[in-house]
């Protein structure tokens, strides 16, 4: 219908960077080799991890050695969440985590009920804010840990994670933040948030699929998910995915370089995108933090369409954008984020997630804007609720 | 000191298959999209995570939605037992290894005794051979689970699984195999083996490291050890590798058609090698099963030389050759399978693993060998304990 393509889905996952591919392929050509092998065939991959170690460290300001490969986000937060969990069975108890947290760490948590765990959700408002003093409210001798993800998937919302972090500290609880949708979108430093743990995925700022980091800050134990030879000092063990990691230093290279202008291109972006679908659209709620929140992002939700069917006429006129939740598309479930922050009201609300990024353009986001108006016209048109403001 | 390079560790890691990282490099450039998304950009690679699937659920004779993709072997053999265990905790509690298993299997067995779980290991023969009766003699009522591996990746000695299967079928207890060193190199099928759970890895059949699978026969239960948002039908949730998974496909493919010759290949430039060895060193010998091993895999130990000595020469000389394990070569530690086999005797025994692959050559073999001889002397020269014979 249509051969114009435009992505406006990244938190669904970013391209990979030009240089980050192009880092990765002697690790898929001649330099093949296993890591562990104290051969000559181990040692440039060898390397490779060490350098992209580094790299990966710097973007967060940890120190090499607490930077632990995995294979994706939703790995680095079962890993932060069971391994404390499973590390502190029979001592602690019980793990505190927020409303609206990614469902690798409400599910991990909830998995963990079956072993005698205990878990609170502590609420948002309804910007998907959590307030410092609703996790202090809710701590107990026996709470193991606190996972409170730093920038929300969906509605894009900054929590305040040092405050919190102060809370924890004083009481010896492990701190754990989700922070796979902002690192590479702002500025993140593990010791400013005062995070123990801290997960973080490759494919967000134009790595590959298939790597993803967890921080853990030395002395921070961790029950291993995967027990064997003993790389990643044990903490996560299994032949390394050396050209994804490779590719994921890389990016983590260009993002420190990027990061302010790639702010500035999102923020821009965001802000014209936003300001046409307000002058335009009626009916509409914008949802999450209008001030702290990730560049780029916007939430949106529109009264009298359906969501699935803004989605489809979207994509078919050639715009690439996510319905309430990027990683759960294919549910298409009712966000438990909205939910929870309790702006989901009554009556149909079709929700779009836009997440822009530093390759989009401003005629791209012209483009978007124009199908949008025309979109949510013509389904309006079809609904026997809409009548025109 | 050496421009010449032989590469005879295969079992460390193949060289990736240029076709496969050829079919690898759309999904790392314009079709990077999560296969989640309901847009344009989830198309293709959904379309190709499906096609990866079929290919290697052929590959092992298995359905195509019996394939769950991994991130490496390691998390194949911990998902399979730490999923069949956390499972049916409660109801049973006893899991059954062989001596020699690899360490992902091994330790995943050994960190569910803090669980409740009892583990028991069956011993093997001087061939590294697991005796069916053995198996059936420890089990118990409560025994959820018998994981026996099909190769044993250090002497390479082919197991009778299909006997071990009668018997734990019989009981209701799975059966689970660590197939990552047999999948490429011999033909295997879940069917004829049996098996209700199989691990392996793309990278011992030229795929990427970063992917491999575990087979999981309809009606196995599996407590995941990643939870979140769903994919891999829930076993296996968490963005996939696509561009990893595209490159096993491709491999599985390429096996299907290539594995008789690959097979072939390495039988011819083994039997050089090891009559070479035979017919020039003597206080040698030979680990494993003679008879059902893995085509390419010589494993050898030779009288009053250090291991690593020789390791580090045959290096220097331009052959890469893993030490008694190519996982753990880090490490240095003395082989668990040849203690196992009641091999080690007394006093110095170096041991090499030579594993040969389909791009070795006969020019490769007769370069191995006699640096091989050379290094021996060498090192034998200076031993204190050596008379020649």
């Amino acid at each position: 219908m249509n051969d114009r393509r435009v992505y406006m889905d990244h938190i669904a996952g970013t391209p990979v960077a030009p240089e980050a591919m192009e880092a990765m392929l002697p690790y898929l050509g001649d330099n093949f080799g296993n890591p562990a092998s104290i051969h000559h065939h181990g040692e440039l991959p060898q390397d490779a991890l060490f350098r992209s170690r580094e790299a990966v460290a710097r973007l967060i300001g940890a120190e090499t050695e607490e930077v632990i490969f995995t294979s994706c986000g939703t790995e680095s937060n079962n890993l932060a969440i069971k391994g404390v969990a499973f590390d502190s069975i029979g001592v602690k108890s019980h793990i505190v985590v927020s409303a609206i947290e990614h469902y690798s760490v409400l599910y991990s948590a909830k998995s963990l009920e079956r072993f005698g765990f205990e878990v609170t959700q502590v609420p948002v408002d309804m910007m998907g804010r959590v307030d410092p003093d609703a996790v202090r409210r809710v701590l107990r001798p026996e709470t193991a840990l606190v996972s409170i993800m730093h920038a929300n998937n969906e509605v894009g919302t900054l929590q305040d994670l040092s405050e919190i972090a102060r809370i924890t500290r004083e009481r010896g609880i492990v701190l754990h933040t989700d922070a796979v949708a902002s690192v590479g979108r702002v500025p993140v430093s593990v010791d400013e948030l005062g995070v123990d743990l801290l997960s973080l995925a490759a494919n967000q700022f134009g790595g590959p699929k298939g790597t993803a980091a967890l921080y853990c800050r030395k002395g921070t134990r961790l029950w291993p998910l995967f027990h064997g030879g003993g790389q990643e000092d044990g903490r996560r063990t299994g032949t390394e995915n050396v050209a994804g990691i490779v590719g994921m230093g890389k990016a983590a290279e260009l993002t420190m370089e990027a990061l302010p202008r790639r702010m500035d291109a999102c923020r821009r972006l965001e802000d014209l995108l936003r300001r046409g679908i307000s002058d335009h659209i009626d009916g509409i709620q914008f949802n999450g933090d209008p001030e702290r929140h990730i560049p780029g992002l916007i939430n949106v939700s529109f009264r009298y369409v359906e969501g699935e069917a803004l989605l489809l006429h979207m994509d078919l006129r050639g715009v690439s954008v996510a319905g309430a939740s990027a990683c759960m598309s294919i549910t298409a479930k009712a966000s438990h984020v909205l939910e929870a922050m309790g702006v989901l009201g009554s009556g149909a609300l079709g929700t779009l997630l836009f997440t822009l990024g530093e390759e989009n353009t401003e005629d791209d986001v012209r483009y978007a804007l124009d199908n949008l108006v025309q979109v949510v016209d013509m389904l309006r048109a079809m609904s026997p609720l809409y009548t025109r403001s």
